[in-house]
């Protein structure tokens, strides 16, 4: 049931005077629900409650938060249809889309509960003690990773599930053992309100206690910076524009006690295609690639928005070939005015710079409202190289094609590109090898390395590396993606000379859990 | 040689014209050698050339990496007298401090080059591809750690050695695959260009690329700006005042593109005394801890600055005991002027607040220039708690005894407190089992527990955690001791359907390291 309420706590609540709707973008017409915002007090009482949940929350076993998010992905099963129809109200994606990102909304609330149920995620060690060590002895030393506390997690446009209210950063939030605070993004409040339900429901059924979650509208910034600024909140995720990360690690930075927020932001994804491939498959590419550039209408964080080639009678036909083949693709709806609107202002911006040339702008004569037109540009290496303005990012089915005089200029722009997500090579095996200068470069510019494929679609698996250098993410040291990304809402604590039936489970002696432990240096899963 | 210049990669290199020297506080006279601030030019060539050997520096083996850090090990040791006296002229610490520091650094080196020569650190992780996968193939990825790029190392103040030059952040960078830059600690620059001049030859004896270490001198904070300011830096790493690493802090998040700061910082370091314990045990306490307050002079950042315990009569006897204790031990001498000039005024300030009472305060009459007083205070828990003024840290031998009318208020006290390193409780057993909401208040503020001991004396080894919640450090989530504090300069980087010839030996199919590798979710040592 959609009330438009926020969730504080357990509490459904709707104190604030101000309302707003979302919006289907395939009818171009406002949804029917009224989402009331969070007031000041709400969100007050969002955090008092979550930070009062995470000592106990913080100290439940992995047994028991597997409980909870298998619960809590039961949940959003049991919710059916109407979670599907309310997504595709809210998105103007296809039904597809919406059961696809469903499922993979459950396998990583699923996977988190196996990595917690397991229990060796903590990186648990030990140093036993040396009494008798000279000049002084040696204490016993015991490490394991605990959560940071409250986690604020902001709701991603373009990810209605998959990185919005049980999405990834809420799921390995959860897993930490930190309460979580959702921002919802207010394109698809419904959406997001229903899972939010879904969550209280598998808080209630497992016994979580109340305050472990809450789900909090808005429509503007004041709720998102108020929490950002709350001095009860540890850690913020974000998935989103640049600007809005960057605003929010600012504030997080400026707080007395700064916080860290992962903010997985912008990226043009950068594809280099070298000759050899490009004359033997160039065809091939080039409707592989109009394929990437407009899936999910271009709305992906690993869109191809880049590519570099080097000047030649192939690359040419490639570009031909390209914007042929993404004329031929049937437009799609974008997931709101706002979008949209974005994307055509960021698109006149990148297509009146001088020395750029449009190769396709899809006019076709049905499109309708919302629906985005498609385009490919192309430009010489040496513009690209002087305008910076033809580096950013034009979210949605965009690409700029850059001619590069050779391969010392396409590694100039390498060099000169900001940090991304992304970086794939398509290239024939011999000629890698002979291009590692190329791939050295772009390893030092991206978190993941594709060769020969797709930068869409991001698998989710321990190996998978989801933010790269600024401003891919404001931390390329942590992942948004994967199990791993668990690490982002915790911190080691050391216990020295603790009692051994006082330590927490996952570091005394007779290892009740069962898991790997890196003792005295050796990784064992060994009783001490 | 000492000469007062600085290392431009393995040049020596005294540009500027602002020179300055280092004071005997022993003899309480400036020692001879004049120092030569870098200039602007040297800041820029420095990372230059840090930026040029990252990328071959960041690609070199393990068994590499490892063969220059004992050579840096092995050079120190042969600076032998001359590194040990300089040391104790530039500082006052006595021979067998700076012996035992010496010996510290030393194990430092050595323990990052085994990790390194091990290899598993690199968190190598693979996911073979599913071709036939439904609805879409699963690609192949493999994900690893890899360097930052350049970092910039704050000298120490209280750590010529083992937090300086060649101290456990430049160790750790190294290991890592980052060039290091050093600004140097202007009270013991002489030290730090003797230590400089041994990791510069251990850098020719082993073929390091020229600009993987640079050494600049500075008195001032111009450098140290400039250097966290400059785009080729990747993240810096600081050990010393609250002030000094916040600046350090702001001015990197401040960056267009912001850099981590790993700062450890301030800390007091609270000891909980339980009443069973103080009853029983109070006057060897009151012994122990005069010694752990005025262990060095009071200059380490895990010394005991707040003690707290329950209004007794035994509290009373401690009180009294700990204030006898403390006037018997000599006074020692304090790192600098400047240092002793903020021990008196921070101390000053604390002795100035209403409702302190100040129990030791010793007056020696032979104490010399630079030599400390030792001083105990005590306060009500009231009064502490209503007073922030009370809580902050004076650096030196100084200690305050908050008497807390019972243990709510005790624990009250303790949620009240900024983040810390260390957290220390003194108890009986029974009575630690019997006090979890303490124990689970103060673990909520540290970084390190200590049950029945002194926090000074900081252990390496794989389960120390030494860096706490803020303002003990700017990033809880990491250590600044030990080898896990490699995790500062790395990222992940992942590998999507690389061919295998060109991978990293460390993802290879056949394992060509034999480091243990999680390959499709399981932690092992065998091939693909």
């Amino acid at each position: 049931m959609i009330t438009g309420k926020n969730f504080i706590g357990n509490s459904r609540s709707g104190k604030g005077d101000t309302t707003y709707k979302t919006f289907n973008p395939q009818l171009n017409t406002e949804n029917n629900f009224s989402f009331v915002e969070a007031t000041e007090d709400e969100i007050d009482e969002a955090v008092r409650l979550a930070t009062v949940a995470s000592i106990e929350f913080g100290a439940m076993s992995g047994v028991e938060k597997a409980g909870f998010l298998n619960a809590i992905a039961d949940e959003i099963l049991d919710l059916d249809e109407l979670l599907i129809k309310t997504y595709c109200s809210e998105t103007g994606l296809p039904e597809g889309r919406a059961i696809g990102e469903r499922g993979r909304t459950i396998g990583q609330l699923r996977a988190f509960a196996a990595l917690v149920k397991e229990g060796s995620w903590v990186e648990a060690s030990i140093d036993t003690a040396i009494p008798d060590r000279t000049p002084v002895p040696k204490p016993d030393l015991r490490k394991m990773l605990i959560p940071l506390g409250p986690v604020v997690v902001f709701g991603a446009s373009n990810f209605p599930l998959a990185y919005s209210t049980a999405g990834g950063d809420t799921a390995a939030a959860f897993a930490a053992g930190c309460p979580v605070i959702v921002k919802s993004h207010p394109m698809h409040a419904g959406t997001g309100e229903l899972v939010a339900s879904a969550i209280v429901k598998a808080i209630q059924k497992t016994n979580m206690p109340n305050g472990v979650f809450s789900n909090l509208n808005s429509s503007g910034i004041e709720v998102g910076s108020a929490l950002v600024k709350h001095p009860g909140v540890k850690a913020v995720g974000f998935t989103g524009s640049i600007g809005g990360g960057r605003a929010l690690f600012d504030l997080a930075s400026q707080r007395k006690e700064p916080i860290p927020v992962f903010a997985e932001m912008g990226s043009v994804n950068p594809v280099v295609i070298l000759p050899d491939a490009l004359h033997k498959r160039g065809a091939d590419l080039a409707k592989t690639y109009a394929g990437s550039i407009t899936l999910g209408t271009g709305q992906f964080c690993t869109n191809p928005g880049l590519l570099l080639g080097i000047k030649s009678g192939a690359l040419t036909d490639f570009i031909n070939k390209l914007s042929d083949e993404i004329i031929k693709i049937e437009p799609t709806c974008m997931l709101h005015p706002n979008i949209i609107g974005a994307y055509e202002h960021k698109k006149d911006k990148a297509l009146s710079q001088a020395g750029l040339q449009v190769m396709a702008d899809k006019k076709a004569p049905n499109v309708q409202a919302n629906y985005a037109r498609q385009t490919v540009t192309t430009v010489e290496g040496k513009t690209f190289l002087q305008n910076t303005a033809l580096h950013q990012e034009v979210f949605g089915p965009y690409s700029i094609v850059v001619q590069c005089e050779d391969v010392d200029q396409l590694e100039e722009i390498i060099r000169n590109l900001e940090g991304q997500l992304t970086g794939t090579i398509i290239a024939e095996e011999n000629e890698l090898a002979g291009h590692q200068k190329i791939v050295s470069a772009l390893q030092n510019r991206v978190g993941r390395l594709i060769y020969n494929g797709v930068p869409t679609g991001v698998e989710v698996c321990p190996s998978m590396q989801h933010g790269g250098p600024y401003p891919a993410s404001t931390d390329s040291r942590f992942t948004a993606v994967g199990i791993h990304s668990i690490k982002r809402w915790v911190r080691p604590i050391s216990y020295q000379d603790w009692p051994d039936n006082l330590l927490p489970n996952a570091l005394k002696n007779s290892n009740p859990l069962g898991i790997s432990r890196l003792v005295n240096n050796e990784q064992t899963k060994n009783n001490v």
